[in-house]
């Protein structure tokens, strides 16, 4: 039986469990360093506790599983990156099928700091409007 | 150890798990008064119970735990809106990247308010290509 | 304290809660005529058990909670329709909002059928094609 | 009582439910030859450990439970078919209605695929742009 090699991992209350060695696969990484000092490991339930979204972090784990890190398309792309920043991941090592996604999310992400930067006020009735002409007009 | 900051939220039979100072950060909400006082919480469990949809609610915490608001994208807006009066969080305070699934959403149900105030009956075999034209038309 | 109002549906091994009167709501369908004498009724566990997909289910029991019937946009359009099929509720039901996803979804399970009934064989490398233009050529 | 003809399934430490004879229904497959000696197997709680995506799984066991093969709509089609293959499953055995999606997939892995071999590097930043144009230029 092979659950020694197991570790639990509860993300905002789902338990998520994978084998000790598949979090080893991605180095210098939150999940890779794990260790059971750790304030957010529970030693009555044997598990590790993080205050994050739950289902999302499924699509974390599976990169760690297969070695391939996929976007989502159940949320939006700056959800995923901020999930991926905090679990020290780098949104470039995508996957060839998920650059379409990663790329709107940037241009999107370019064009509203733009408007930052140029001070222009945006609300949800022109935001809209003002982000399909921007990002329509760099093609 | 940090378990005993920690609070369950069981909505619609699926567990989730916070810190009780996550819960503190949108003031003035459903789950920012929540107190063992009410019906839904269960000692034996030390739990709450909440009869909601439990997949949008990872989306409704999220807000909560990055002090981001976004759209789910594997439901439709109503829903999602319907979810966010409950928990008594306004649906204006959701991110730029959300900003065009907003936009849909409000336009439809305008369509659909006007057809209504007009007392046009609309099934689903007319409603589809009439809510295509008004949206299309109003641009 | 309100959990002896309360119903376990294990749906395909994840949980699902809700109160029992919820499920009234919607009169003569599989989950408002639920008994204890029932096969899938587990005496010891106190809960029912389904051989279905526990994803799709939120979907189904939000319509009980809020009366408004929505699809869900994770799953295809035929999917959904068959677990409303096998839970006894009427697609024609879903709201306003849903109705292009429903339409978009009869219209290919109309041009498959008319292919089908003239006796066309189609695959995976020319269907995608072939659904494209009958679709568009039916506007 | 119809608990003894089920089975437990935790798929990345969700708890996946289903009665034996459904996991019959396509034979020659992972799932339809599980036996208690596998090494995955856990006689205390009477379950299989797979360390696979959880979240897809629900439209994995869903195929063995409909015999319809249904590609998710909320990860991309690599994704998927990546489980598909660890579950000895074969992805030509979709339903019509995802015909599209695969078909989508299949595109965009050519298109990688001879550029790979045409010795181009390609990366996030002219990758999608040269997608876009093989696809469209391929129609």
């Amino acid at each position: 039986m092979d659950s020694e090699y197991r570790i639990i991992l509860n993300v905002g209350g789902v338990r998520h469990e994978t084998y000790k060695h598949t979090l080893k696969k991605i180095p210098a990484t939150r999940l890779s360093r794990l260790t059971t000092n750790l304030a957010n490991y529970d030693p009555v339930l044997n598990e590790y506790f993080f205050d994050r979204h739950p289902g999302v972090f499924a699509q974390i784990l599976n990169y760690y599983r297969t070695g391939k890190l996929h976007y989502p398309l159940d949320v939006c792309g700056p959800l995923f990156e901020e999930e991926l920043k905090y679990w020290g991941l780098d949104s470039n090592e995508c996957e060839p099928c998920c650059w379409m996604t990663l790329s709107g999310t940037r241009d999107t992400q370019d064009v509203l700091k733009t408007l930052d930067e140029l001070d222009i006020e945006v609300d949800q009735t022109e935001g809209p409007i003002l982000l399909y002409l921007c990002r329509f007009r760099s093609d």
